[in-house]
């Protein structure tokens, strides 16, 4: 159990960090810091929030384990604005989708004695704000952590696993440059294709949408996400998301190929491959 | 209300018609014919199931109105089997997800006085078989009815129209080529694409499985669905799929080429041009 925790700009999934670690006691108290005034009084009758600060670096004094929830591109310009105010021992740690540029800045932006490990809970919905935080939105889900190999605190990294796994999140520890690969296929992936297939209908008849049935509902529901966020997860993560886009191009080429030239052998190979995996994805 | 309606190989839609046939009233008897015996033993017993019959022929003798819910592929041929025995101003309907070439075909094998109209209820699941049938399978959604310009029976239109009315659904009348070409971008591209993303994920690493979030699980979910069933719709439907992944390709092509080139205005762009179609599919 953690002493003190803070959580910095809590939306959906620092809620759902305070609310989780509330509920399972994994600390003692939970400072708050959110940009907007009109957020932090109304956050101060939740019960999962002991302290509001109006700066970050308030927020996070004597607190043993931070937890930076803001979108992806403010992450490193608060890591800079609270390492002078950090106690010795201190971990940071935030949930962002990215992790390479994340980790490395963050890391050179530590003070002696304290400590950053990345973390991306694949957790979340396309819902945003702490209005729909859930104590169990980490349960069963995978939490990446993501020490730089060789550079990064061995036992601050297994703090922060701790953490996780008492929020409820299997964790999966892997490099943050292997993670960006990993979630730009599983993740980032799909979303473009999501958001992408939705932006191709629209251009057709935006009127079709009203025959559509359930599968196209659940197919693109990802793509009701925000798009400034996605924007920036998909500017940080550029170059893997380009060579996953690029690889699932080839593999809608090959089946435009098989599909074209009446190889139904080949199309019922595409057909078949995917429900096996998609299959896997069931029981989880 | 119908006298007696057959339903010809009931799975999960088949069922649902007689189900929702029964429940709301839309016919005083249901005749059945299942092409295998342990099937046809096992629908005895069902309440929505008057009479099970060995053949299509057997089944279809003085019914009002006649649903064929066989595969793509088989539609024609049974049409071709059960039209010497249709009384006289009986109707003939299908399930199909492909229209042109059924309802062409179907036409021509019908008898004098007796009528073919496609049908095409956007309802169903990644799971088949009569046990998951349900009787609000239909409610509020769309079912296609195309008549033929010009040469379908307008009586008999109407009173296919008026059925799945009374089933619960959305009647949207279209010509089948129009509708071949709707359901393509907004049905068979969509599973393409689920099944396609699932399949290069497969090629990448399948433990990757294990991370996914419920998005992933979501986006693919269709992909869930028989590679037989959805070989023989892709290869019934080839040159109007064909086209929607064409276009498609160009899209994925152009969002490709705004990220490398570092053009986010454009990038998002096609975000916020995704999640205004994607909510514009959230009330129905």
């Amino acid at each position: 159990m953690q002493q003190q925790i803070t959580i910095l700009a809590p939306g959906l999934l620092g809620a759902s960090v305070a609310l989780a670690a509330r509920d399972r006691e994994q600390t003692k108290r939970i400072h708050i810091w959110a940009r907007r005034p009109e957020t932090r009084l109304s956050l101060k009758n939740e019960p999962w929030c002991d302290a509001v600060f109006s700066t970050p670096e308030e927020a996070c004094h004597d607190s043993d384990l931070i937890v930076i929830c803001s979108p992806v591109e403010t992450i490193v310009p608060i890591v800079e604005r609270i390492a002078p105010a950090l106690k010795a021992s201190a971990i940071v740690t935030d949930v962002g989708s990215v992790k390479s540029e994340i980790c490395r800045f963050s890391h050179d932006l530590m003070p002696a004695k304290t400590f950053f490990v990345g973390s991306h809970p694949m957790a979340g919905s396309e819902k945003s704000g702490h209005a729909h935080a859930r104590a169990d939105l980490f349960d069963g889900r995978t939490c990446f952590v993501t020490p730089i190999e060789e550079i990064t605190d061995g036992e601050a990294t297994e703090k922060v696993v701790a953490f996780w796994m008492g929020l409820g999140a299997e964790v999966a520890t892997v490099n943050p440059e292997k993670h960006d690969e990993i979630v730009a296929h599983i993740s980032h992936l799909p979303h473009v294709l999501a958001s992408l297939l939705c932006s191709h209908l629209h251009l057709q008849d935006p009127q079709w949408s009203h025959f559509a049935g359930g599968g196209l509902r659940d197919t693109t529901r990802i793509a009701g996400g925000s798009p400034t966020l996605w924007r920036e997860i998909l500017k940080q993560n550029r170059n893997e998301v380009l060579r996953s886009v690029r690889q699932f191009q080839d593999e809608l080429e090959a089946f435009h190929a098989a599909l074209a030239n009446e190889d139904f052998f080949a199309v019922a190979n595409f057909l078949e491959r995917g429900k096996e995996y998609q299959n896997r994805l069931r029981p989880r």
